[in-house]
């Protein structure tokens, strides 16, 4: 299949940070910010495969820094390499205090989809190619990426 | 205040049609798109305003076709003119069949929004600027609107 | 068809409004309060059709004072005028102070829904009359609100 | 305190059963009616007492017959009798099907609520009055229902 | 059938009290713990009946002290005794202050669950027999609930 | 500090697979596993700690087996091991079909949480050790999934 530009299945999204979605700190759950991470993967994925994907694996969600109530959240989604039925899609999540105009990196994400075709079984996708220099650094290091999440698998199978 | 760029404040929010959110044609229900024209009017805002705003009035929602289980929701928000403390903000809910690849104009709508200060009170908010030729489109028949408005509002005074 | 009186499809509903329904000063937000006027008029316009509806449009909903946590919202739907195969519900939103015993108009609003059938296709539906003094000033004023709507059709048509 | 009608508190809440709040015999689930429950019942007392309430106890809720996926449910609270600082709530559910017409009665629920003050203790309430035949039952047999309870409790102690 | 002993159909839940699920004195809703005992007391009796079962009645839920935001809920649910086709449930909530580390009875609560088959008619259950100290009490004392649900029921006709 | 057993903050979760929580193949999102996966890791964590934690990092979620609506889920988390100010906890999801009797790991989960005082701010806690032969795996384990993780860090620092 032909390659596809990684520009093509980028998926932007938006949310406020509402208070029920805080801690008594002030600073918004985990869960709501990996339930935003899980429906933009997906989204992502699925406008890569052009139909249905489901959820491999969440390879990493780091929390680096809390968003706030009140805060706008800024989720970006790329499709930043593929197997030959696998897409592994990045997610990176900024918030914006609006007040100060400050923005932080709030969460980063990989995360592997598959695609399926009607019956569930898995079903081949195109391969990515970047256009920008982010996209560029991203799909340069998917092979490193790979290589550790095979030496996770390892250590896993001798649990 | 000065001007300030239509561009700055729009938003773009994307969201996958799942079966939970459809009645038994499989089509959108009302209300849920509703809830995606509210939170993204209100951030859309709340970036032009930098901070808190209220929701004033939906001017209109008009449901043009049906989006199904499945397609991906993209909606953009831009604040399509303001008055002293108010914002006008023309949401667009588009729907895309990611299998087939057509896309359809859902939803359009104009919503009212009023930028308050920390105790409640409204506050002056900058006017905006069109970029682009929808943007200018837009702006242009603001006060076809905005008359419009009006003429509605007296209508309701003598109910 | 044989005209109904509007009171065979008033409906109404009571809710209470929680704290995290509310915002940062207490007032609640307003796309909770869209969720409950599209779930009254679609309810309204389903007994009025005996059957599924669908929603066309939102026509207005004016935020005429605010609600806050621990008050009780009521709200009243009933079918306003019909088409051929629509219904304009007006829906009526009114918050009470249990302990001052205070009430006030919190929200007013318009929307046109569709009766359709099994297939998902537009259906006739039968006219209303009014019989109290309040539903025959709203039945009367239709025609005016019918024209407004024609109007704000004509001028989006040239957007 | 001075005895208040019982139709001064009395609740309507009306619902239309969703295929989410089904389950795959499309007969809604039990766990959606008691939520309604809880919500009317506590509403009638809060309109009863002036003020914040809390749940003492559910003391029956029986499931009559099953609501579909498309009915109209239409519930009704009543204060059927107070203690001290207690009132007994009666919610009636009756569920309508917008094709056929017919009604049934789908659920029928007693719950002690409390009225606390500002710092959550007991406050006394003022005892009810029936005015309508179906209101007068229920309160007449408010004793009985009260002696059972008493029977109950004895029942759970030497657990 | 063969009797099955009350351990193979024990079901275990714990849940943190959040603060949208509490109300302006800081203690859980009512209706948020009668959610998740509903929840349980499904999930119990079908471990027990190997398939579907539907709510029948909630026979009784006692808030007994009140659980507080940041508090933890633990709930169990165990088939107390059954009928030819019916389950009825214990569930016992207990909240930990996982600061102090005490813990209280929240509520307890009996819930009749009726085995359905495929067509949605009852169908027989095993009976149960208790191996704990505790098992064995709720176990003895079925028959004394038994004849005070007859009576409550006796009690409901004439009215 | 003194060291605790593993069994201390072990916390069990039991969740039945509803029709709204699956996909069109009737399999569970994995949204719906990550938001209990994100919560039993929290109650695990605020068990051990004896107060408020933070999630740091989701270092692994492998789908191995899908669930499917009708089944009951089965969640377990153990701290797994600990840092000075940090616990990873580990999480298994067992799926089984209470039908066929047959049970199926789901997923398999590690996350890091943070142990924060009254400001926020990270504070120290326990260690743990094993007791049972699945626990004493896990805890020896622990360096390897550490230095695995301590590369993954290494190679996103240089992204």
């Amino acid at each position: 299949m032909e390659a596809i530009s990684m520009n093509v299945a980028r998926t932007i999204q938006t949310h406020l940070v509402l208070p029920p979605d805080t801690n008594h700190h002030g600073s918004i759950f985990g869960g709501k910010v990996l339930a935003y991470i899980d429906e933009i993967a997906g989204i992502a994925s699925m406008k890569h495969a052009h139909g249905n994907t489901v959820t491999a694996s969440i390879d990493s969600v780091d929390f680096i820094s809390p968003a706030y109530a009140g805060d706008v959240l800024e989720l970006e989604a790329v499709v930043a390499s593929t197997g030959r039925t696998s897409m592994e899609i990045y997610v990176r999540v900024q918030a914006t205090n609006l007040i100060t105009g400050t923005s932080c990196l709030t969460t980063e994400s990989f995360v592997t989809m598959v695609a399926i075709d009607e019956d569930g079984h898995p079903r081949e996708v195109a391969p990515v190619y970047p256009e920008t220099e982010a996209d560029t650094l991203l799909f340069r290091t998917a092979p490193e990426r790979r290589a550790h999440r095979s030496a996770k698998r390892a250590l896993q199978s001798h649990k």
